[in-house]
């Protein structure tokens, strides 16, 4: 993330159980956030937290401790409330993949974004969701909403963190070194040959009427796609049949 | 989701905290999946399991138990391996979006996909990841990628759940009669027992070296997905092979 990503600051409002600080630290962490701050939090500096933290309990001792919700995002331009439920008639919802979206192109000079959690059972009340600008929810099963916070931490860090990524850093589909590009139309003409040759040998395909399996095999091989070493292992494999041929015959 | 959203299994292998299996029933259920496999577990339905399941005990009592991975996934026609290591030079990795996506366009027709979730500590092994026909990756902090288990589920079934919502069309690439179905593992396994037989006989493959040769065909193979008909030319290819070797001995 470049100099110039937003500031995103994690806020957990009366979080009751040490261990879910520890697990929301420890995704903040995995989807390279930093900066917790936590509203009248439980005793959260404990074994289990940091167990559940697992390597990111810095992030368990650095978090900055507040008395009210208010106080924690005083100095945040935008701030999103979580919410499992899309409960409210009034409010526009923003779902996590758009929230990810609009913060990812706000800037660290537009000043620092917060994402609130609410308690663990019964989320932020009406009061903490007034003070948050847009309404964040997660889309989950209707029957079943009841996300851990951990877990709602580490859907929206994820999404965070692929919306800051722009999408455009995949992953590598294959390295990029010559033997694992895909064979060129020539290597696989070349093959479809050569496997043609073989098939007649070993009276698999019938010279006189081949239409049919060979069409078949070009369009599995074809879609396959194999690389350049992976071609040279088939075609490799055709001449192993040949020679153990020619040795017996 | 539809009567036609793909069947999806999440297998877990060798989980050692029963935490974790609660929390990856959890994480299933609140994104609407409920079929859970583990394979080799530790002693699982615990006050711990069920607490952390928090209203998912309905999962963690029906998981189905499997001696090995092999057998967890012997009925799926797709298998995703989850990696937390982004780059290997020889392996097809696939993001988590991506993954979502892929699985999110076929249809129960096409047969059970299942996503493989490793060991707390050292996730699956270069063997387990051979019977895997891809490699999921869920992209994460270079520097921290240590996913809690639960949490790896969580993303993996998020995204699930909003491809799946997406309503991606079905891609039309395939029709859907039944040799045109993709392969199942077993038959795969079978493929790769005869490939070895047929490879050794030939001389290609040294059987007291056999390892990188054939990880690399069960990759390339894997990766190319045969339909049922497309494995069964291929396994009458090998066939040929053998009684034209027969014959000239």
């Amino acid at each position: 993330m470049s100099g110039s990503a937003p500031s995103i600051t994690f806020v957990l409002v009366n979080t009751t159980h040490a261990g879910n600080i520890g697990a929301a630290a420890r995704a903040m962490k995995t989807m390279g956030f930093a900066s917790l701050r936590l509203v009248e939090p439980c005793k959260y500096r404990t074994a289990e937290a940091l167990a559940r933290a697992s390597g990111a309990d810095d992030i368990v001792h650095s978090a900055e401790v507040f008395s009210s919700l208010k106080e924690a995002i005083a100095d945040c331009h935008q701030v999103y409330g979580t919410s499992a439920r899309s409960r409210s008639l009034e409010w526009t919802v923003v779902s996590a993949k758009d929230a990810a979206l609009q913060i990812s192109q706000t800037s660290s000079s537009e000043g620092k974004t917060a994402v609130v959690f609410g308690r663990e059972r019964s989320g932020l009340t009406n009061e903490e969701l007034d003070l948050c600008h847009h309404r964040l929810w997660i889309p989950t099963n209707p029957d079943f909403s009841s996300l851990n916070l951990g877990s709602a931490v580490q859907v929206v860090a994820y999404e965070l963190s692929m919306a800051l990524r722009g999408g455009a850093e995949k992953p590598v589909d294959r390295d990029s070194t010559a033997e694992n590009a895909p064979a060129d139309s020539a290597a696989m003409e070349h093959f479809y040959g050569h496997l043609e040759q073989t098939l007649i040998k070993t009276e698999f395909l019938d010279p006189e009427n081949p239409r049919l399996l060979l069409r078949r095999l070009r369009r599995y091989f074809g879609r396959s796609q194999p690389s350049v070493t992976e071609l040279n292992i088939l075609r490799g494999i055709l001449t192993s049949v040949h020679k153990s041929l020619e040795r017996r015959s």
